[in-house]
């Protein structure tokens, strides 16, 4: 019934400090190089799913004003927020408008200039994406203070060290010196990241994701005008998304993200797939590492990992290129970057490239069954989704 | 290939200063309602496509928060902000998703209280959604100013007079006086409304829509589905849409808005509809008059006027009840009221109402072909949809 959508084109800016562009300007060094991999011009775009989180409150009307810097104009439009996962939640609208046959090319655009924030600090802008009025703003809490509460309940329920979250941030900078595009190209060790400062104990400064400007952009098409445009589409294979609720005083516990393991299962449901043996089917994954207890998390979210055995993934360098499951070989959110807007958009053409077997050579995974998974959470678990995307041609 | 979409449930919120409730309130007032018409759980419902403009700003999670007072948590979801138009956009998403064949059952809900205005005052909060940095930061143009600059083209050129503005408010509020929902029941006479003071010359009070808190919810179900919850379901036949530029200066005129004439004709494309019949082929129209002569210029942008003639239909009452295309028996954004994520939906849920033949005697619409339009605007035509609901179930 439903229509395949297939990437074909991709791009992303440089992340970091970008005070040298304005915020259309950003935008236009991912959409450019889009739309110039698809071979088509800015008059095919039918529609565009624009996600940018802060966009409302400093300029206005950041989609509109992007679209029109890029030639985009007249093309049907809206903005999606969906916190930290809003990338991805563009993707779906993109995707949907393509299935559902409203377009045959339409492009997913993500947007942030976190270096700009509409409030008076960046940290109170990300924070506001937690429970507002309780928690942020009478217990005052902000984002490395929410995990850091994850952290605590998974050392003490599971035995991790620090050492072995900052394993994590070692992995993920390592990946990130191999990515051009990356903020923090630095490679670091275990030693550098259990010296740094603390943040909100038991995370510190390595353990945390920094604060980044940057854009990256989608081209999908219909498979009918996918064949025309490439030879070598990257396919949605399936899109699993759930919501969670907003009070860490209503969750289970805080050892696992529930709307992220809703996602999973959803998405795996309609892939045809079993978390019991996810590992075998999925060549290389990006995973929602803003915090390094968040990429440990979601290793057991998604099937990488028993409940509890997270960890031990990472001790063992199992999510090393060339391990079981290779996580966030572009760096990550957390050496990468996390330009709220773009972060989905972002994995989703890293793994387009990874799949297509054209990231930098040290970088670049093995590819056998085709499959890369994009995990992309919203606030802590407000939101979640879970992507597929495929080399084959999904049966539907 | 596509698959119909059916509203198989309408809910609205009174509209009005709501400082009685906080927003998840507001917005459950909407989504109970919807749900209860609908037949439906909160469990069956998939996908949202949550409506909200300040949302980030003030409740950081508005949609996250309300799913959760509603009991909808673990539904797929994003937020959806296209400014004043983002209910239709809203529409559109939880279309697409049901359609593409991701869901089965989706919600759109919408939801604003103006009266909590992220921003030191809510005309900064309103004027954000024009060119920003040059328009409303260098020289100070909010939308009072933005529309009288078209009212003074529109007058100047086509010889349209203050009072024939006046009208077209005397209309709304009439038939706001009809619609218990309404922020502004009470009817007023041409005389009260020139007598009002000046706003932005050539509008005065009573030529500017409301600051409006209120929400609005539809649920949509593929065809399969809706046999199953009703007996009238009311399907969407068409949605189109269209970006438009950000900057006044590069517009060829200020006596239309390109994007809403290409939203119409898009739309009509899709449904094998002419612009030059329209009326004919339409009941009863819900069109944005977020001031006077945005209805006017809606009239013209839609087809039910020639260029320059938008206000003799306004002139000679054809938009009232039993004239040729009756226009706003809701009373409009301009006294119903217009809480800008809300609007688009509740758009929707009047006309779902009238083609129903279930809306206050006094201001139910002939239903003839069974076909109504839906016309919403986002800033000044930067953003444009135009969705045409019928009781006929479109051929695919």
């Amino acid at each position: 019934m439903t229509r395949n959508v297939a990437i074909v084109g991709t791009g992303h800016s440089k992340f970091g400090n970008r005070h040298d562009v304005n915020m259309p300007e950003l935008a236009w060094e991912a959409i450019k190089q889009a739309i110039d991999e698809a071979g088509i011009e800015q008059k095919d775009v039918e529609f565009v799913s624009f996600s940018n989180v802060g966009g409302w409150s400093s300029e206005g009307l950041a989609s509109v004003v992007s679209l029109e810097y890029a030639g985009l104009t007249g093309a049907g439009l809206y903005r999606v927020e969906a916190a930290c996962s809003s990338g991805s939640a563009a993707i779906k609208a993109a995707h949907d408008a393509i299935a559902s046959g409203e377009a045959d090319i339409a492009m997913a655009i993500g947007l942030e200039k976190m270096n700009e924030s509409p409030t008076p600090t960046v940290i109170e802008f990300i924070g506001r994406a937690g429970n507002f009025f309780w928690e942020f703003q009478n217990f005052g809490l902000t984002f490395p203070g929410y995990y850091a509460l994850y952290a605590t309940a998974y050392m003490a329920k599971h035995g991790a060290t620090e050492e072995d979250l900052c394993k994590v941030a070692v992995k993920n900078h390592y990946y990130a010196s191999l990515n051009p595009k990356a903020h923090f190209p630095i490679p670091i060790t275990v030693e550098k990241c259990m010296k740094s400062r603390y943040i909100a104990w038991p995370l510190k400064l390595y353990d945390c994701s920094p604060i980044t400007d940057g854009a990256a952009a989608v081209v999908l098409a219909s498979e009918e005008v996918a064949k025309k445009l490439t030879d070598s589409p990257v396919w949605i294979e399936s899109i699993g998304v759930s919501s969670g609720t907003s009070n860490l005083s209503r969750r289970d516990d805080f050892l696992h993200l529930e709307a992220g393991t809703l996602a999973a299962d959803r998405a795996y449901k309609k892939a045809g797939l079993s978390r019991d043996d996810i590992v075998k089917h999925v060549d290389v994954a990006e995973v929602h590492d803003c915090f390094t207890i968040a990429e440990i998390l979601a290793y057991e979210d998604l099937g990488f990992a028993k409940r509890g055995e997270g960890y031990k993934l990472i001790r063992d360098q199992e999510t090393y290129k060339g391990g079981k499951i290779p996580v966030n070989l572009s760096g990550g959110l957390k050496a990468k970057g996390h330009p709220l807007g773009a972060t989905g958009i972002s994995m989703a053409v890293d793994l387009s490239r990874q799949l297509q077997g054209r990231v930098e050579k040290e970088r670049q995974a093995d590819i056998k069954v085709g499959r890369a998974l994009a995990h992309n959470i919203g606030g802590t678990g407000h939101y979640a989704y879970v992507t597929l995307y495929s080399l084959s041609k999904p049966r539907r």
